[in-house]
């Protein structure tokens, strides 16, 4: 694919992360004139050369962390897909984007949204974010019935087209969790300052509240297409003609809330954020490892919330971690939980 | 209610319009430091003294058109509530408020909204323009049916309390009919940008589509405070203790398409909008008469468009107005109206 993709877009440079598909990779580009990198390293370079105006941090899981510190250690605008990033250490994130005035963009459909509310009320504090969640395909599933569920059903999301891992995630509500935590870190919000409603069409991406109880919302066809496109090109938007919205398709928009019961998951997740430190990047290397372990038929749906909060048990907790102690944190709790598979 | 209001906030001064009751105020405030004057020529005066920072126009009807223009130009920040200025003169009164800087602010609970939606998006150009409406009391009314409604059941609103005459024009979709016409001239769009949408739990305010299709919405419980303080405290939202929105109370939001064929006063306001000229003026000045005189009990619900049409047929049409040719036509048009009645 990435080939593929090199011959289509003819950019400046490509980076296969795996070194042994280097040669594979280098061969089939060598008519163009796109340079050829190979392994995580290259990745951290890449990001910080000249030629780059803004990084867009699509890896997927904590993999995307060391990139991202270099793109804003170079001073890049981050337009951030990658939100495992501020999930792990968003306190020395958000730190970090400040020092060296890298602006993040979010890219998450639900952070772009209220992104884009706040823009222009620079003056007017939050009070309020009330992130949507389209309740994944198993809304409304009781505990028992969650039991029963296959990979198959999980990878049908029923609005979103995206990837294995977050798609997984959006039906454990794992993903609305890691949002909460991004969210925090994003707009510096406390967490009773952070609401989830579920509402299936996914038509408001979510909604912003200020001080004077007006309420910000921003809507569309659920397409990752539009905030891709926004952080690309924020603040002018760019003129598309991808399908648009229209009430006479959407009669009826509903809301309900989240049942954290079922969905442990959500609930961990605001636990570990109470927790801070080092909670947050244990409950999610759990997670990718349960996830990855589920993809791979290894363990049942309700396993992964298990296997979530035993590592939460388990691993010590660090209140004040370091950049290395989030690595460190992040490898302990991988080697913990593969234990638990 | 003047004295009564006069006495609570205690205001630098106050203006009774019917010179009548002047004596009447002033004996009642003599005991004050309050300032009385009497007349509409006072109140002209009065917006622009020099202590006036911001002009809240809250006059009813084509009456406030003389004092905003006075606001305006002496250089007031104007937050407009009168959109009987906007649908009469939209044309004089946008290039008026861009010569002499005078910033305008909607008070209107739609226009706030996309005024809200619109903040921070200065470099994007709207695509479309949705505006929010409640369908009123006679919401799914045959036009038969519309034929026998009381001015009971007319003053009825089902989400906002607001004056009387705006209600009736709540009732019949004239307010929404004056509302696309006030848009298109504080938004300066066309008049294929606005589309209407009937919301009857009123909790969407309205909404704007950008160019990239991305949709943005201003939301909240139906109360006119709201709207009022966020234009005299713009741009600083004030905190406020007032109820807030919960999607816990409104599960569903709905959305339909107006019925123009029963709610006949909103067609003739997108016909007016698209004559131009003094076409409007008419429209507004004939639904001014007609909407007193229903309110008298001597015309019927329906006559009130019929009232509208004919006048709309009857007067001269002027492509190009002058501020005096305003005035002659909706002198004009009252004197033939009530002709009608």
């Amino acid at each position: 694919m990435l080939i593929a993709q090199a011959l289509k877009f003819n950019p400046n440079s490509v980076v296969i992360c795996n070194e042994d598909k280097y040669l594979y990779v280098k061969e089939a580009l060598s008519h163009t004139l796109v340079k050829v990198y190979a392994g995580a390293k290259a990745a951290e370079q890449i990001v910080a050369t000249e030629e780059v105006d803004i990084v867009l941090t699509a890896m997927v899981g904590f993999a995307g962390l060391r990139s991202t510190v270099k793109a804003i250690e170079a001073g890049k605008i981050i337009a951030l897909a990658n939100k495992e990033t501020l999930v792990v250490a968003g306190d020395i994130i958000t730190a970090l984007a400040k020092e060296y005035r890298a602006p993040i963009i979010p890219v998450d459909s639900e952070h772009s949204a209220i992104f884009q509310c706040l823009s222009g009320e620079e003056y007017n504090p939050i009070e309020k974010l009330i992130l949507t969640a389209s309740g994944g395909p198993f809304r409304g599933y009781t505990y028992d019935k969650l039991a029963e569920v296959t990979k198959a059903d999980a990878l049908k999301h029923p609005n979103w087209a995206m990837g294995r891992k977050i798609t997984i995630d959006s039906a454990t509500l794992m993903n609305k969790g890691l949002e909460v935590i991004e969210a925090k870190w994003l707009f510096g919000v406390d967490i009773a300052q952070i609401e989830i409603v579920v509402h299936p069409q996914s038509i408001i991406h979510s909604l912003v509240q200020f001080k004077d109880g007006s309420i910000k919302a921003q809507m569309g066809l659920p397409d990752m297409k539009l905030p891709i496109q926004y952080a690309l090109g924020y603040p002018y938007r760019i003129a598309n003609d991808y399908q648009r919205f229209s009430f006479t398709d959407y009669k009826n928009l509903t809301f309900e809330s989240p049942d954290m019961r079922v969905f442990r998951n959500l609930a961990l997740s605001f636990e570990a954020l109470a927790r801070g430190g080092n909670a947050p990047c244990i409950l999610n290397a759990a997670n990718e490892i349960a996830v990855e372990a589920f993809l791979e038929d290894k363990i049942s749906f309700i396993q992964i919330p298990d296997m979530v909060e035993k590592s939460l048990e388990k691993i010590s907790f660090i209140a004040k971690p370091s950049l290395d102690d989030y690595f460190l944190t992040d490898n302990e709790t991988r080697i913990y939980s593969k234990t638990l598979i």
